[in-house]
């Protein structure tokens, strides 16, 4: 016997227009927001107009804003205000020592971690046969150029620790050979914090591969 | 022994400021959204730079927008771009039935469930001890000074099945006693596409109590 249907019934309940078409096309345009959904952008919206003037008129000032001053950083592929972006320009900062991420987000992690002094290079995502996406459609020439001018000693390769992030990290490390420069990548181990009972096999090997002296 | 903490190390890594002020201050407002934190907010924020002509200008645009039209219907409290609104102003309702909620939200939901013909009255929240809500911090004067009119013949209470709901419900069929109006609440129930099993004891009782003829 084939089992019932447990979802609920169709209802149409995200199309359906119940205010003025100014609110609710505030409210598609939040839900494509990535973590908003139809449902959360509606609650967002009321919460929005509850707080007109501490919270919906600043926001969309502060959006206009962005929109209007927001920079990709043509030498690192960051966003900034700025282009150059503030890590390019800043002299405190080591020129010998380039880390290279798959996206911005990543960048930013890295640098509310404090864990990196030298500069950046944003790849724009993966090298992905699945998805088509070969090394023209990334920011590996501009890497390659930044790279040739001599002053980069070592590029750290800090790609997610996924099978394309590493295929990345290989095919960069093959463009770059020649160059004299040291190739490095992130460590695997156990998360600082992290429980050994919960970790899986791969990261468990890694760090008794990789353990260091006490 | 004391169990090691295992939270992870305190980082402060929501305030350190990795890009250029305009972004970081639309990060900081988007993160007062219901639904997005700090680390969703910079997700998103990356989104809509990256979609800046299809997502981030036509967003500051709606908001502006919304921000100069949203108005609180002076008669029910919906929120709508007019006052009053398009359900109070629409002669096809019937205006014999009032729909009592909680909140807007609770509004909205009804009239994507298409469940209520009837107007809407927005309480604007429950009477709560703990919370110092009292009648006069409601929207409960109105409602009786709509009800005295003579149109309305009956109020369906549809509260929250919480207990601050219950006790907001119980309170408003004291008040509108002796205006000769009916009082009706919401059914309780199994809800529609649920299982027994995962029911709770009050609503299976409820269900049980309330049995209709098949």
């Amino acid at each position: 016997m084939q089992a019932a249907c447990r979802c609920r019934p169709a209802s149409g309940s995200d199309i359906v227009a119940v205010t003025g078409p100014e609110i609710e096309r505030l409210i598609a345009l939040l839900a494509k927001l990535p973590g908003l959904g139809p449902r959360s952008a509606r609650r967002a919206v009321l919460q929005l107009i509850k707080k007109k003037e501490t919270l919906l008129v600043p926001l969309a000032a502060a959006m206009g804003d962005a929109a209007e001053k927001a920079r990709i950083c043509s030498t690192c592929g960051n966003v900034d205000t700025q282009d150059p972006c503030a890590i390019c320009t800043d002299a405190t900062r080591d020129p010998a020592v380039l880390c290279v991420v798959e996206e911005v987000g990543d960048l930013w992690a890295l640098e509310r971690a404090g864990a990196h002094k030298g500069r950046y290079h944003v790849l724009g995502g993966v090298l992905s046969a699945l998805d088509g996406v070969g090394p023209d459609d990334l920011n590996i020439g501009k890497l390659v150029e930044r790279l040739s001018s001599g002053e980069v000693k070592e590029i750290v390769l800090a790609m997610n620790a996924t099978v394309d992030g590493q295929t990345t990290a290989h095919y960069i490390t093959d463009r770059v050979s020649g160059l004299g420069i040291a190739v490095s990548r992130l460590a695997h181990g156990v998360p600082v914090g992290g429980e050994l009972d919960y970790l899986d096999d791969g990261t468990l090997a890694a760090a008794m591969k990789s353990r260091r002296p006490f």
